[in-house]
Formats: structure tokens, C-alpha cells, sequence
């Protein structure tokens, strides 16, 4: 696979040629087990594939050639990774729809009323959702290990990808934490609070450690991969703020999720933060007491969507991103990677930024 | 680390030293953060450490040397690995207390209620228990790494790790679907329903994969790996239905978990497929009802208690246990494996088929 190449065939390729040998090895085990696995696999199903990209980039740009790494493998296991932190994080955030289709616990809680099983199907949904993001985490590491095992920098690649591992899940816990500590915390730190969040959920996990991953996997130099890590992070923030936007004001046609979903959530982002900033004392009030309410009526969404566009922070926000997007340009810009590789890394990031689902 | 030593206390050594590293490591993070950290690594205290003594035991029987390869390290990872699946299995499973002290999401729910933070906190202990088990199984591969990266056998230490990752997975899973969908199976099918999650979930999990795992790493041959594998299904069955008889029966000042919440949970054990065997209709029909009643009360319990003694059911299960250990004996007995290391075998074995906790 080269990096001008369309990876997401390959990827998806390797994941049906996986799920077809792990539905096989529990076909004995009976009915149960294979909707499990067959669950699992649909978990993994759709997706924009942005970390597989990444990865395909970061390689092409440490000067890896197509042939001397399976990057394809590589990248199926973090889209499998991916879709474990989605089933998670959808049980996490009580999140009903994912990718336009029931979240994995509702799929699931579905499954049981159907079946006619006894007990709370709601709870089997639940605790079916945690094992199942177990399982798919499992097979990340198995996917991992079938493409680097006996690669000479597989070491490196392992590294790389542990550390991607727990700065999500510390990511997605301090996520969690704020939505709950916010009120504790001063007003003027909201912002500083929400971007360490976007950091570490978003800006690493996405975008950052995937390209490391293959800068990993390619042997890059380290004026290449200090280059790719401040690109990288940038692009990822980027991306995050971009995210804060669409989680507002996002077409629900488009992205899959039940407009002004973030409000609902009572997400504590950083475009909350600065509409906070921008507010008086009863503003603020009257937004916090709507953040985090899941009955949120369409009137209200679009009431708090008008009162956040009118305090400036989407304006505040839009240029964030660009000057994030600048800082991105500017750091490969000057970096020892090809002329075209650096415009591979610039498509792929333009189209995560820009985005509008 | 020798097969006569007590592998505990290094790997408790490992453990804490693994466990500063992670503190430094998130300092900067915030409170919150380090809060986490802290949490995760309450998580891995206590225990029975039986993972790290069979993991031991199965490298000694293979003939490995005490200084060829980092035991301590593999069965500091399996420990924690093994303090993840526990988090999400008191989940899942709804428990309230671990080890005597309360479950990760119940120690979660308090420092919220403490802390003062915003909305449900019985909420927020179950989301971040979801993470705080995610971090443990990220956790476990770093020190799986650390102990086996470089190792001539590394490889199949880990395909043999990720066996046992899936194993226990789909074994938890059919746990959780069997105590929704036992019903729609034949009251026949019962008992073979419940021993095939005992042997994914228990006997592969606890016994067999830890001996295997330890037998890849001493470079076992065909012969030892095939008694091994033999003797540690046997002894993990064996172990399970133990673990069947005290979660009914059990003192819970011995077992840190109330008496009888395996009724109150409504697993579907053996123990449970056994009694049914044996009942008329009427009998099946009030154990039906009462089991997986949280609200089960001391006079009830009790009084199942009495019905599952009077069915016979418990002096089947310790007769099928016996029936184990000798199959588990005659398995080692023959086999290439020394005399000391056949004994330690031994010994481990019957304290995990005879303990009372």
C-alpha cells in the first residue's frame, strides 16, 4: 500500500479476512457466541478510517516503502481499537445512535427483547457492550501483533501504540471527570481544562499517535518524527474544535448524531468554555442549567445555539483553527520529508478539519 | 524467580514499581488524573495471586531456569489484566464489593458523592470503572512488553496471551447471556451450558492459560505443553466449581463477598443445573423465581441454601471435583516433568480446588 493509495480497501479487507477466522474459531461454542463475534464485527463496520490514513502517512513520511511493512495490518487494528473505544464511549457518554445506526448497548438491549431473555434487557445491554469493547480491544492487539511480529522495529511500533492506548483512556476519563468537576474548577480555567481533554482524547489519539505509530513502523529519523509529533498535534486539535462545532451545530443528516448532542450530553468542551468567557454571571447560569439535561427540547437546542453563536466563541473557535492549522502547515513545511508525502499530509488534514460530519 | 519461591512478593515489587512510574507519569495532568492512577492501582491490590503462582509453576515444569526469562514481569501483567477483567466483571455482574472492600464503580460513585461533583454519581462510578478497566488491560500489555520484548519466545508468549484474553472474554460473555437466556434452553441442556462458560471463563482463564503462558516462556516441549494443558483445564474446572459451591455456601468474613450472591446475581452454575436436575417442578419453579433477586433476603438465602443441600446437587459437584483432581494427577503424573516441579504442581493445585475464600 502506498500512501497515495486508498487505504480503506485494504483495511476493510483485513478485518473481513479476521472476522471470518474469529466467527470460525467460536462456531462450537453456539449460537451466543457467534452474535457476540458477529457484533463485534459490526462494530467495526463504517467509519471515515481517519486513523488508517494517518498511519498510511505517517510511514510514506518517515520514507517507508510500501512493500517493507503491513501497514494495512497496522491500521486494521487501530480502526478495531477505535471501535472498541466507540462502544466504550457511547456506554460512557449514555449515547444512543453511533454512525447514524443504535449504539452497540442498544443493539444489544434490542437483541435481548427479541430473543425473549429474561431480566432487564437495558443491564444485559450494558454489560454486554463492556465485554464486547473487551473483545474488540483483545482483537487489536491480535491484528497488531499478526502485521508487526519479526518486523525489525516492531518494539518501537508496540511503544508507540501503548502509548496511544493510555492517553486515550486518561483522556477519556478526565472527559468524563469534567462533566462532573467543572463547577469546581474556576471560571478561567474552563478553557485550559477543555483543551488538556482535547489533547489527550482527541488531538494524541487521533491524529498524533497514529502518524507516530507509522513513523514508527517507516524507521523515521527524528527531525521526521518531532516534525509529524507537532503536526500531528496541531491537526488533532484542530480536528477536537472542529468536533466542538459540529457536536452544536452539526447537521444531523450528515453526522449521525442527534443534533446539538453535545448540549445534551452536557459536554464541557472548548467552545463551552469560551462561550462561558463571553457571557455575564446570568448567561452563564442559564447555559450551565440546560448543559447536561437529555430531555433538551428542539426549541432549546436552537435557543442555545443562537446564545453561543452570539457570544463569538464559533467565530473565537474558527480561528483557533486556523491558526492550528497554520502551525500544522508550518511544522512539516520545513521538515526532511518529501514533497509529496507533505501533500498527502496536507489533503488528509484539510479534510479533518474542514469536515462537516 | 525460582518455582519454590513465593512469586508473590516480587511481583508485588514489580507492581509498585510499575505503579510509580504511571503516578509520574500523569502528574501533570491534574488531580483528576493522578485520582485515576491511584484508583487503578488500589484495583490491582490483594488477591490470591493464583495467575502469577500457576504462570510460575508452569515455566518451572517446562524446565525454564529462574533467570532466563522475567517471570515476575508476565505475572505482574496477568495479575493486572486480571484486576481489569474483575472491575468490569463487578459491573457487569452489578457487584457491590471486591476483596471485601467496595467494587472500583462503587469507590468511584463515593469520591464523586465526595467531591462534590455535578449529576449522578452512581452514573459517573459506572463510566469511569469502564475506563479504569481499560487502562488496567492497557497496563497489562506495557508489562507484558516490558517483561518479554526481546525474548526468543516472545512470540508465543504472546499469541498465548491473547488466547486467553478471548478466551475469558466470550467466557464472560456467555456468562452474562446464559443468565438472560438460560431459560430458553431444555432444563437437559443446563448443566453443558454452564460448564462450557465455567471452562471458558474459569478453567482456561485462571488455570490453564496462566500454566500455558508460563510453559511458553520456559520453552516447553509438545509433551509438557499437552499435560499441562490437560492438568490446568481439570484444575481450573475443579476451581470453578469451588468457587460454584462458595458463592452459595461460603462464609462471606472468609470470601469478602455477602453469602449467597451468586443467588442473588441468578448465575447460572452448575451448581444451580445440578439442583434443577434433580427437583420436580414445583422445585425448579420457586428456585427460578428467587434467583437473580437483588432484594433476596437472609431467611430466604437460607432457605435455598437448604433446598440446593437437600437436592444432592453439592455432594455431585464435590464428587465431580474429585473426579478433576485425580484426571488433573494422572495428567502430570506421567508426563516429562520433574519430580519437584510435579509436586508444586500438585500443591497449587489443591489449594485452589480446596480453599475456602
Amino acid at each position: 500500500m502506498t500512501s497515495s493509495a486508498d487505504p480503506i480497501s485494504t483495511v476493510s479487507q483485513r478485518l473481513e479476512s479476521f472476522a471470518s477466522d474469529r466467527r470460525a474459531e467460536v462456531a462450537d461454542l453456539g449460537a451466543e457466541a457467534v452474535d457476540f463475534v458477529d457484533r463485534a464485527l459490526a462494530a467495526v463496520a463504517g467509519g471515515k478510517r481517519l486513523r488508517a490514513r494517518f498511519l498510511s502517512a505517517g510511514h510514506a513520511a518517515a520514507g517507508g516503502s510500501a512493500h517493507d511493512a503491513d501497514i494495512a495490518g497496522v491500521a486494521a487494528s487501530l480502526e478495531i481499537f477505535h471501535a472498541a473505544a466507540l462502544v466504550h464511549d457511547d456506554l460512557v457518554d449514555n449515547s444512543d445512535t453511533r454512525r447514524g445506526r443504535p449504539a452497540a448497548h442498544r443493539a444489544l438491549e434490542d437483541a435481548h427483547r427479541r430473543s425473549g431473555w429474561l431480566g432487564d434487557a437495558d443491564a444485559f445491554g450494558r454489560a454486554a457492550a463492556i465485554l464486547l469493547g473487551d473483545l474488540l480491544i483483545a482483537w487489536s492487539d491480535d491484528l497488531l501483533e499478526d502485521a508487526v511480529d519479526g518486523h525489525p522495529r516492531a518494539s518501537d511500533v508496540r511503544r508507540q501504540y501503548a502509548t496511544m492506548r493510555r492517553d486515550v483512556t486518561v483522556g477519556q476519563y478526565l472527559d468524563v471527570a469534567e462533566e462532573a468537576a467543572w463547577a469546581t474548577a474556576p471560571d478561567d480555567d474552563h478553557a485550559a481544562r477543555a483543551l488538556r481533554v482535547a489533547s489527550y482524547k482527541s488531538a494524541r489519539y487521533s491524529v498524533q499517535q497514529p502518524l507516530l505509530i507509522g513513523a514508527a513502523l517507516g524507521g523515521a529519523a527524528p527531525a521526521q518524527r518531532e516534525a509529524l509529533a507537532e503536526f500531528g498535534h496541531a491537526v488533532g486539535l484542530a480536528f477536537q474544535l472542529r468536533d466542538d462545532i459540529l457536536g452544536v451545530f452539526g447537521d444531523s443528516s450528515v453526522t449521525g448524531k442527534p443534533s446539538g448532542d453535545d448540549l445534551r450530553e452536557g459536554k464541557r468542551t472548548v467552545l463551552i468554555a469560551y462561550a462561558r468567557e463571553a457571557m455575564d454571571e446570568a448567561g452563564r447560569a442559564d447555559l450551565d442549567a440546560a448543559l447536561g439535561d437529555r430531555a433538551l427540547d428542539e426549541t432549546t437546542i436552537a435557543r442555545l445555539q443562537r446564545v453561543i453563536e452570539d457570544s463569538g466563541a464559533v467565530q473565537r473557535l474558527e480561528g483557533e483553527i486556523d491558526r492550528l492549522a497554520a502551525l500544522a502547515d508550518a511544522a512539516i513545511g520545513s521538515a526532511p520529508i518529501g514533497d509529496a508525502e507533505v501533500a498527502t499530509l496536507r489533503e488528509i488534514a484539510d479534510a479533518a478539519i474542514r469536515r462537516t460530519a
